[in-house]
């Protein structure tokens, strides 16, 4: 076979084979198939797309290209989620324990990641003790038990998925979405999961501007998912403004953990049922959504979602009195609130950039090396479509530094206030198949 | 400027700007711009096309990628003439002479090249004592006194097109309009021609099989010339079978003799007076195709064409009595008929297998390093169309080994004999704008 052969099928607009798709990632994987071939195919997908075959051979071949993990000792259907990105995406640490509280499977392998917060490991490392250095026997003894736990992410995942989004990023190769559904895909499955609930975010702080593309991705996953004997559902959800109140990674574990106590802002609430329903659908401890979402609830009334979130940080040596005392979580120093300057309702808070105020202040990090301030952050006070008078605080910003003109500045550029608006939609909708 | 924003606006169907063009040339040139990216543009190039202004920037950009050859020491309008490549064609070695008899300076750069034959050089290199090392005075002198000279290629032109050609050939990239049509166009002007006429071959042995892919090709071409100011004019000429009777080098010095002298095969002759007619007239020195041919055809009648090539032979120290006697030229050994087998009507003669064919007795080469044995080929004795009866020769088989069964078998599954059948159309079309 010869790549070139590959590259001017594709091109041609014709269907290439499993063996085809396969000897193309190997060969990149193993640098026999050099870059320029790579992207060049990249560039025909773009043009000629992919059909659900090629897809899921596509996915195959880079879950297949390195390390994938068997969490075949863990008992249940494991489901992952996964969210295309957002700012204040505070999700999976309310849903974790939530839906183990209710009997499905959490083994969560996360990383730290680069972006305007810490990872869901930097997060949680917000509560004194906890760490995620455990073996993988504790971890699967961990997750038969308590049905929640994480590990640090190890192992050489879809290499070829690494390799392959480097290149696409250089190559004007990103934005086409049998890639991006296979990359994404394909770090899921290597993971371990049996099914996935994917959140596709939609608006200006997404990826995907408009719905019409999130519901073309979220489509593409859902079927590469099920093609591939990996049950999977998406929902389309707002990411026009920051999910829920707080952004910064002490300041997010409080919310989770309020959200969890029943008191959490009413989006991140809503979407974590929608999420969590899907997850318990798919783990089988439930037969439709709405018997799913009740379950959710009343694990929320009954106290025993907060108290799974208790026993999981326990499991790993963190202090799990925060959940009754969020104060023993690290605080900054200063507590600065941002006035609005005139009457009227919110109609406006761009995610991105109070996502990079929120960075400003050291909550998120631009490279591997760089440090995080677990404490600092910011919460917003009001959300869009809420009313606001004149000097009443939108947001607060809390910082280890006295002097944060920066972040006021582009804290108050990320807001417009006009006379009137509403509440966005949060979650457009629901893809089941 | 990033590359990656170039290669993007490309593949959104966007018209790239002259100095996002040479941005992409230069850096290429330099490898400061990798393969990986060239060959991304080049696939969106290929799927989003380039107008009139993109095709003239990138051509021009690429001639500039090098030494661009001086003629301005030669005295009238320099006109080159390209082939798009075929089997048996000896155009050039008629062209020269002929044209230069009437007036126009050809001025010609030419390469031993890769094929089924060698190059023009090769072909020459049959006249004993002739050579192409002569310095770029004596060719300036001797193409000023007598209006015809050629000399070895020198220097480094079109670094550029080079590169980006050997990457499309591994990428699926080569057949591109834009892309082709630049590559030959940036080569003929960086070897100083003031003027061009191209001859674009269609049919099985050709790149373009059909005629509509040709003239595309063509008109692309001759918009690009006129666009940088370099008149030009092209035609669509038949290559589904070779193009006179003789393929091989000394074969093909020896039917140049005699289509000087009037009595060449019907299609060379033709082909040579409808090329030469728009050299003629693009050189300035007749007022339209149909003063050219008259020109070109008293130049035959008269004696002067052969004359003149017998001159250029002695410029360069060849034995110029070859002209008078044929036999002077290199022989094979031996001479083989190929009897036909039935009687009919020729109905195919497939120009490439005929080439590989005489690639088999030795005169061609397949690398650099091979040599040529300049007396051996094949010479046609029926062409398509013509009638033959049982036992008649087809061709003959000029070799330098007793042993030809391969070149047979070979010759044999190439020609088609049917009941009836007729002479291709071999100019399809004439493209002066």
């Amino acid at each position: 076979m010869r790549m070139v052969d590959v590259i001017e099928k594709k091109r041609d607009g014709k269907v290439l084979t499993i063996e085809e798709i396969q000897f193309f990632i190997d060969g990149y994987t193993k640098g026999d198939i050099p870059d320029y071939q790579a992207s060049s195919l990249a560039m025909a997908v773009y043009f000629q797309d992919m059909n659900d075959d090629e897809r899921a051979a596509l996915t195959m071949a880079m879950v297949n290209s390195g390390d994938v993990i068997d969490l075949s000792n863990i008992e249940g259907i494991k489901v992952d989620k996964h969210s295309t990105g957002g700012v204040g995406d505070t999700t999976t640490l309310v849903l974790a324990p939530l839906v183990a509280s209710v009997g499905v499977p959490v083994a969560k392998m996360s990383g730290r990641g680069l972006g305007h917060t810490g990872g869901t490991i930097d997060k949680l490392e917000s509560v004194e003790g906890f760490h995620v250095e455990i073996t993988e026997d504790k971890f699967t003894k961990l997750v038969n038990e308590s049905k929640v736990a994480v590990i640090g992410q190890s192992g050489n995942l879809t290499p070829a998925d690494k390799k392959l989004y480097g290149l696409r990023d250089v190559t004007g190769t990103v934005n086409s979405i049998p890639l991006i559904a296979s990359s994404i895909m394909s770090k899921k499955i290597a993971a371990g999961a049996d099914a996935i609930v994917l959140d596709v975010k939609t608006g200006n702080g997404a990826f995907m501007k408009t719905i019409e593309e999130a519901e073309a991705l979220a489509h593409a996953m859902v079927r590469i998912g099920n093609n591939v004997g990996r049950k999977t559902m998406a929902i389309i959800s707002d990411m026009g403004q920051p999910l829920g109140n707080a952004i910064g990674n002490a300041l997010e574990v409080k919310e989770a953990i309020e959200t969890l106590q029943g008191k959490g802002p009413k989006d991140l609430t809503e979407l974590v049922l929608t999420l969590g329903s899907q997850m318990v659908v798919l783990g089988g401890k439930a037969k439709d959504l709405e018997e799913a979402r009740a379950l959710l609830k009343e694990a929320i009334n009954n106290g025993s979602a907060l108290e799974r979130f208790k026993q999981f940080l326990e499991n790993q040596d963190g202090d799990s009195s925060v959940v009754y005392d969020v104060n023993r979580l690290p605080q900054a120093t200063y507590q600065i609130e941002l006035p609005a300057e005139t009457d009227g309702v919110v109609t406006e808070i761009i995610a991105n950039e109070i996502g990079v105020a929120s960075m400003l202040l050291g909550a998120g990090r631009q490279t591997k090396e760089d440090s995080i301030d677990l404490s600092v952050g910011i919460v917003l006070n009001k959300k869009v479509g809420d009313r606001v008078a004149q000097g009443e605080s939108l947001l607060t910003i809390h910082a280890n530094r006295e002097q944060v003109d920066d972040v006021i500045e582009k804290s108050r550029a990320s807001i417009s206030i006009s006379d009137n608006g509403s509440a966005p939609t949060l979650v457009h909708k629901v893809i089941t198949e």
